[in-house]
């Protein structure tokens, strides 16, 4: 499968070690999803501290791209200083950097596990080694999701009650490339049917507060030529009344053992009227994204909860070209931002993974597989 | 009961004829909603075609006064032309401006069958007389709509488990004073419940794509002294299930016989996640709001396809402190903006009305009472 991220005929991946003329990196290049649609720049991250302001700010976001990036703070941190001192700094400044993502902490126990018995000296080459391959089992686990993820969508399409229109396919958030290292988890499938000369079009949520679907899945949907329409969080349910939606895929930030799927704000609702409406609802995952220690994820997942200027005010490309910043609601007026939701178990049809696609209450199978 | 719409220390109406010295108006003033809450504009509409446009821009918009703006639009279309041609012409164009909201409909109706019988000469002030009529009347119901909803949220609040936290109600879109002529339908019961001293905190959704929560119930609220938070569409669901929803009041632009709610769009989802949890689920809405044709809303209710860049620009104040547009999806992705879904009555709790609250099976009973 060929890589996807082009961006003005260049490839890129959203995370990448900086090239250097000596042997190791220095810094560490990511693509600043702050600018999306509006700019696309890079940024090197060129010290523990800058990855975690990175992640933090959502200049990279993504459950499996965080995942990565802390693999990498934690080698930008070895390189400033290999003691144990700085690699227990680096492990907890990173895992409380966004507490709801699993694929985090997932990513920086490995990390530890890794290096805490390594000579100081070599902590910082075993470093970059591991998070590379943190990085490229990313890449290789989302080509797995896309492969399971088709099979699913070339059922519908070939079962679909009117064979003259589009398989529609709605998507919350983004869980494409930029969410990723690379190929994305629930677009994944979407761009292996578009590429397989199916006839797909996508329903992209806006995903307020961070307009994450319009502003990055709307970019990258164009980007690949895959056809597909922007809509509010509001008109989902509608378009699945009328019969628009033939199938939901959505990314996630933790699915725990039992199939609850986390994920951004509002993913909930959709679920619900899936349900409502016999739509079936996936979840594509890699399996660092599922928490083996939680069984209820409505009492046992925190739920980050963001600044109230998320929501009061929004960015966009003003007439004049320039991006700006708008306030949206009475200044005198609280506001609250709770990032993520839990979708249960109930809810789910099946979890695409790179081992195969799970019902929510199989999903056990996959801890002994993975 | 007070009058609410205190701006600045005046009491307002939302629609109001221009005083004159002459004892007859020659124009109608409208507080120009699609400025708020950044700028407070008043703007006069002298002509049939200018109110039409103000309906259709939505500087006034909410079922019950674009009722009362359609009713001043044909008493201004008598003032230019009382023929029967004038009046058929500006009863079609009126009824084909928005077409979703019943009340519009009712109102052109019963000014029709007011004025065809009557002498061409008599017709303007017939008109302005029905109009007024038609506009106290929805003052009137909406009073009756605020006591009997305050019964419902004394119990749930005399009923609530944590006596030491407000009653939380959440609502969508713009219910309140300036969805009507006076004191709102979804707001009604709140603002009697505050002027009472019950310790009530809302909810208010943003409500994309125009963001009538954000801007126009943050305001009203605010303006009132209402405890209130703004949230994104997407985080109803996760407040409800975290018990953090008592109630749900929303208005309406259309309910059938049946208590079927077709009301802005992401309201449907809304009641799925309050039938999911057990929240009470009311809609408030006067009478004409009720629409005895029909049965079966999903089928028969045609759902109004507004502008697309309606969800692709929004509108708020920048730093300068101009008010801005700024566009915030890639100029090459498509768009979609249905702008109003249908609740089916199976999730409805009950139908707030001046005559009482109807389970919305029973809600057959009011057409023999109204």
């Amino acid at each position: 499968m060929q890589f996807f991220m082009l961006v003005n005929t260049q490839q890129y991946r959203t995370i990448w070690p900086t090239e250097t003329i000596a042997t190791e990196p220095k810094t560490i290049s990511i693509i600043d999803q702050t600018k999306l649609p509006h700019a696309f720049e890079i940024r090197q991250i060129g010290s523990l501290a800058q990855m975690i302001t990175a992640i933090k700010t959502m200049q990279v976001r993504g459950a499996p791209l965080i995942g990565a990036a802390a693999a990498y703070g934690i080698a930008l941190a070895m390189l400033e200083d290999d003691s144990d001192a700085s690699l227990h700094l680096a492990v907890n400044a990173l895992k409380s950097s966004r507490p709801t993502a699993v694929n985090l902490q997932w990513a920086v126990s490995r990390m530890l596990a890794c290096l805490q018995s390594r000579p100081n000296e070599a902590r910082h080459l075993t470093a970059w080694h591991e998070a590379a391959n943190i990085a490229e089992e990313d890449v290789a686990q989302n080509k797995a999701i896309a492969q399971h993820g088709l099979v699913l969508i070339e059922k519908l399409y070939q079962n679909r009650k009117n064979q003259n229109r589009p398989l529609n396919i709605l998507t919350h958030c983004n869980a494409g490339w930029l969410a990723t290292v690379d190929f994305g988890t629930a677009l994944a499938p979407i761009y292996a049917a578009h590429n397989a000369g199916l006839d797909v079009h996508v329903w992209v949520d806006e995903t307020r507060p961070r307009n994450q679907g319009a502003a990055l899945t709307a970019w990258e949907l164009g980007s690949h030529g895959v056809p597909h329409t922007v809509i509010t969080d509001n008109a989902g349910g509608h378009l699945m009344q009328q019969g628009l939606v033939d199938m939901v895929i959505v990314g996630a930030d933790r699915v725990t053992s039992t199939g609850d799927v986390c994920n951004k704000i509002g993913t909930y609702l959709k679920a619900l009227a899936a349900f409502d409406n016999h739509v079936p609802f996936y979840a594509a995952v890699p399996s660092p994204t599922i928490d083996w220690t939680i069984k209820d994820g409505l009492i046992e997942i925190e739920i980050e909860q963001r600044h109230g200027d998320e929501v009061a005010y929004l960015q966009g490309l003003a007439l004049d070209g320039s991006v700006q910043n708008v306030r949206l609601i009475p200044i005198e007026s609280a506001v609250a931002n709770p990032a993520f939701d839990v979708t249960p178990a109930r809810l789910v049809t099946g979890i695409i993974t790179e081992q195969g696609v799970f019902a929510p209450h199989a999903l056990k199978r996959l801890e002994i597989i993975a």
